[in-house]
This record gives C-alpha cells, sequence and structure tokens, in this order.
C-alpha cells in the first residue's frame, strides 16, 4: 500500500478527534490500522496497537518480531516494539496515560479491551466506528483506482467461468479453481468463493463443499480477491444446461432488480432508498419473502464496510462512496439467484466497476 | 466437526462458569464458538453470538442468512436468527437479562462489547480466557487424532519440498506451491506458508514475497493447514546448493535446542521450563541475542492457543496438552534458522506429531 499519503490520513483522523472530543484513537487488528499506518497486523494473540494522541507523537506498539516487517511502512509512527515477555497492556496503558476519552476500532480483541479497562478505570472507551467512517467511507482517487483494478481482474474470471467445466466437479474443487483463476488475472491473493450448486444456492452464505454439480444446476458464484488490499465482490449465475422457464423467469427478476438499484444510485440519495429500489421489484413479482438479506455493503480495504445499502439506514450517499448492489431470490430446496456489482457514487450516479454479461451463462 | 460431544462441553462450561460465580458465557467469533457449538461463524459485521447462561437454556443468536448453515450443527442450542433490519445488539441485551457477571470470549469485536457495556450499564464484562481455557487446553482424544492427522499431511509436504525445485522461483510461488501440496496430501483448507528466503529468514514472520530464490539461499520454510478444524504448524530448512560451515554451525545448534525443549516436555514441569530448555542451549553457543520469541504456543482449533511456551509462564504442563517447540535464531543480513514441531505432552513426555527430518535439505 504505497502512494498514499498517510500523513494527511492522520491529520484529518486528528480533526475528527477534536470534532468527537477524543483524546486518544486505538487502532489494533482489522482495516483501520493499515488505513491509518500502512501496515496490516495478523490478527494474533499478540497485541499489535496504534495509539493515537489527538496531541502528540502517534506510537505503533507492536510484537518484536513483527518489527521487522512493521518498519517498512508506518513512517509518521514511532515504532515501539515488545519482547515476548513484556506486558504490552501494561506498555498501552502508560501511553495513553491519563485520557479521559478513548476510541477503540471495531475489530480490536474483546480481550485486549477488557484487560485496558481494568487497568484505566478513569478512562471512557467507546467505539471508533463514527470517526473510522468519516475518514473512510469517501474513496480516494487511489482507492478508487484500486478497485476498479481488482473489479477489472473479477470481470475476467467471470468471462472465463463461461466457458468452463462444471459438471462432474465439486463445488470445493470450482472455488478453488476460482480463487486459482483470480490470481493468475491480476488478483493479489487467492480471495474467497462462494460456489453454490442447485438447491445449495439457496443459502446466501453456503461454504463451497463436497456436493457434486450435476445437469440442470444453478450455480451461484460469488468471488472475489484484492488489488493493493482493496476488494472485488462480484456475483454471476451459471447455470449446467438449459435453465428452466422458472429460473429465467427468478433470474430476470433478479436483473431487472439490480439494475433498479444501480439506477438509484445518487449524491443524496439516502443508502436504504437503493435497497429500496431492488426490494419494490422483487416484491411487486411475488419473490419478496425470499429476498432476506440487504442490497449491498460498502467495500474497501474491509470487504464489508460502510455504507450498508439496508432499510433502515438514511445515510446520504455522497460521491466517492463505494459499495455492492447484490440483490437475490432464495427458493429453499430449489435454488437461489443473486447478480452483485461494485458501484462507486459519482456526480453522474453509478459508476459500475463490473463490466462482464449479468445473463445466465449455460455451461457445461 | 462431528464426532464431538457438544453437550459435554457445554456441562463443563457450566462447572467452570460456577466455578468463576458468572451468570452469562458470551461467544462470539473465534475458536470458542466452534467448540461449544459445532459451528465457526465467518468474522464479519453482523453479530454472531452464542448466549450461554449457567442456568437455562444456551441460544446462538446468527444473522438469518447464515441460519441454513448452522442449523446443521449448533443442536443444543435454540438457534436465534435475526434479520437484516433486527437490533441485534438489543437482541443479545435482552438475552442476558439480569445478569451481574458476564464473560466475553477473546476475539469479540470491540464494537460489539461496547455496545453491550453501554445496554447493560449493571452487567459487568469480563474476559472468557480462564474459563476458555481451561475447557480447551487439555484436548480430547478425537482433538489429538485430528492434530495428529494434520500434522501427518505436514509431514508429507516437508519430504516433497527436500525435492522440490526452488531456485528461481519468487517467494510467494513457492508458497502457494506448498499451500497447494497441503491441500493434495490431506490437509482440508489451505493454510499458510511463510517462505523466507537469504536474509529475509532473520524477520521470523516475514510475508512471502517476490525476491528470487536464488544459489546460496537458506530458506525458512514455516506452513501448516487444518484438518477437521485442526491445525498442522511446521518448520523446515531448505538451502539451495550446500551450505556454508557457518549455516551448518547454526543450525545444529538449533536442532540441539529443539531437541533439548522436547525431552524437558512432561507432566507436572512448567511451561517456561520447556522454553528454558532451548535458550539455554542457544545462549550457551553464544547465539541468546538471535532467538527472539518463544520457544512455541499451543494448538487447537486456533493456530495459536495456550499453553504458550514463554518464559514468565509457570503453568504446569498437563497430558493432552498440544503445542509447538519451535526455537530459532535470526542473524540479520544473512539468514535464519528454525526447526519446529508439534507435539502433546502424554503421560511418558513428548509425543510428536512430526516425524519428517529436521535436518536442512539441500535443494535446487
Amino acid at each position: 500500500m504505497t502512494g498514499f499519503h498517510y500523513a494527511d490520513r492522520l491529520d484529518r483522523a486528528r480533526k475528527e478527534m477534536a470534532k468527537h472530543d477524543v483524546d486518544v484513537l486505538l487502532a489494533s487488528v482489522g482495516s483501520d490500522l493499515p488505513y491509518l499506518t500502512g501496515y496490516r497486523a495478523m490478527p494474533l494473540e499478540r497485541l499489535t496497537m496504534a495509539v493515537i494522541p489527538q496531541r502528540g507523537e502517534p506510537v505503533l506498539v507492536v510484537p518484536e518480531l513483527e518489527a521487522a516487517r512493521v518498519t517498512e511502512v508506518a513512517g509518521a509512527f514511532d515504532v515501539r516494539p515488545w519482547s515476548e515477555t513484556d506486558n504490552a497492556i501494561g506498555l498501552v496503558a502508560r501511553l495513553i496515560g491519563r485520557a479521559k476519552n478513548a476510541m477503540v476500532t471495531d475489530q480490536t480483541w474483546a480481550v485486549f479491551l477488557l484487560a485496558l479497562q481494568d487497568e484505566l478505570p478513569g478512562t471512557a472507551f467507546r467505539s471508533a466506528r463514527p470517526l473510522t467512517e468519516a475518514l473512510r467511507v469517501i474513496k480516494e482517487p487511489g482507492e478508487i483506482e484500486l478497485l476498479r483494478r481488482a473489479g477489472a481482474s473479477a470481470d475476467v474470471v467471470a468471462g472465463l467461468l463461461t466457458v468452463h467445466d462444471f459438471a462432474g466437479k465439486t463445488e470445493a474443487q470450482v472455488s478453488r479453481e476460482v480463487a486459482a483463476m483470480l490470481e493468475a488475472n491480476g488478483t493479489d491473493a487467492a480471495g474467497f468463493a462462494i460456489v453454490a450448486s442447485g438447491p445449495n444456492g439457496a443459502s446466501p452464505h453456503h461454504e463451497a463443499g463436497e456436493r457434486i454439480i450435476g445437469d440442470g444446476d444453478a450455480i451461484v458464484v460469488d468471488f472475489g480477491g484484492t488489488v493493493g488490499g482493496y476488494g472485488s465482490d462480484t456475483t454471476r449465475m451459471y447455470h449446467v444446461g438449459e435453465p428452466s422457464a422458472r429460473y429465467r423467469e427468478v433470474h430476470e427478476i433478479v436483473l431487472v432488480a439490480q439494475e433498479a438499484a444501480v439506477a438509484a444510485v445518487a449524491p443524496g440519495v439516502a443508502a436504504e432508498l437503493v435497497d429500496a429500489a431492488a426490494r419494490a421489484v422483487i416484491a411487486a413479482a411475488g419473490y419478496g419473502e425470499f429476498f432476506i438479506h440487504r442490497t449491498g455493503h460498502g467495500i474497501g480495504l474491509d470487504g464489508h464496510e460502510d455504507p450498508y445499502i439496508v432499510s433502515g439506514n438514511t445515510q446520504l450517499l455522497k460521491a466517492g462512496m463505494a459499495f455492492s448492489i447484490e440483490p437475490g431470490i432464495y427458493l429453499p430446496g430449489e435454488f437461489g439467484v443473486r447478480i452483485e456489482d461494485i458501484v462507486v457514487c459519482s456526480e453522474d450516479g453509478a459508476d459500475r466497476l463490473n463490466h462482464s454479461p449479468r445473463q445466465v451463462a449455460v455451461v457445461g
């Protein structure tokens, strides 16, 4: 993650801290840490924590054996390695000192937060979400460029899958093939690939398993990986042999719903209205009860982040927000259909980052 | 993860809760949840939480779109799906009710803990570590069998690597090859493979990168994956061409240190003494300052868990504990050497789960 201006991000973080009356921001595992420092910590039992006072020098507390990897990045931070026999919580507590108000990033482990609360009874800890959301929800041009490249890589794979052999393979095997195809086509790291065939498609987060894909199966393939830390997340539908009229009907409804939601995207529109646009199409077709999840989620350094495209979220979209649009219909015992693209909200409406055909592909 | 008696585990959990005077145990993402329920939640922003009262019915709160995957497992739990527009924190708070003392598992996200603390000012939250450690640190025979199979799979790969081509490939490429070899030889899921060549070997957690492996390079390969959810974690050394006398000397010291630590394992021995056994060998040879990490960590459903084999840990080993023994010497700018096996403490001392040769393998 080079090319970003971490010093600017730190300045913005401090302005937000002032606005929220926060003395110190604590960032541990998860994506807030690499956003602020360029360094992503492994989610392990050894504490990594950036301690960012509203005034004063920011410190990055890291396990000593990670220090070599850290000092290549994290330029603005004073890197403070702790050895295997040091008390890392004590070290962080001393850095927090007499701060009254601390904010903690979302994915920080409870075991560390509880230990800090024990050490510092005079400090109030609260969620950093309002602050980190303000920092991260509008993407910088460099971030959008990485999202675009990740999307383009996924599009290549979506295209290759239209001429791929599915029948006779297990879902798990196809899932591994998709991961390899992503890596061979511009994606940095092996990502994820949900492959849900036949009735398994009716479970939106089905794990690719040992079911052998056969004739007449609809297959939901929901996949993505990262480029420079920024994700792709695309869903396309494949069908072994000609789909039934019923499948075609349901696919068309989901496609129209997806188009309607994409068309609803514009600055100033509430996130929930984009959800409502997709839901209205599906409900009008009589399948409302089978669309059992929100329409989308933000994407960036996290695979799921703000803004969430869900009923009840009155947050207004702004240019630079990036998110998925992925309505679906799930028919228990039969099949599922989901169609998903990443879009960026621009002044002119939705800028799609995925361009591969959204029609069902008939495969062997 | 079938074949385990989750009802027994729940009974044991409740006995521990009584001992710790805890009214309710809250288990979210991480390995405590699958240990207790058979269900591993994806670490996502939608709350999954098992709410286990000391008396009364245990409930598993899950996002609705995961419910289909959950009901296959989690037999003893009342599964309570929440829909995209429900308030999941409110649901959990109502289940906690007027509990005075709650324990929270380690990897629960801070954002959820903070929200529960806000909702329930009358409830004291503390770390569940003492309880979950008591439950998980002694492995059941079925767990040891899975660890043994994971170790055997890693041994096959360690052997294949002795005749593998390294020179001319990037570390990242070899890392991918190791992951594929694990999967082809009995490991369930693509695991991890640190490949650290030449001077990169001096960083214990180096990420496999774009460095091209060449003649004269020592290569640290630290890899593992899971079988039925239980991990392997092995490190072996490879060398392109004949190693120098200096390399041979350092390798031999690490080997003797590893043997010494393995020999120190027995029920009733403090974990820190196993660390001291390895450290004494390396210090006596004059390399003490270059052994910059603990000697080992427990392994099971988590890649790193109790017991930690580290100075200061006076915990006594017991039969059934499983952990790594992995001393190393890291020479900045030159190379690193680490040798790692998983062992189980048995009544007769260490039962090694890895049997592949620990000598350096000369490769091309």
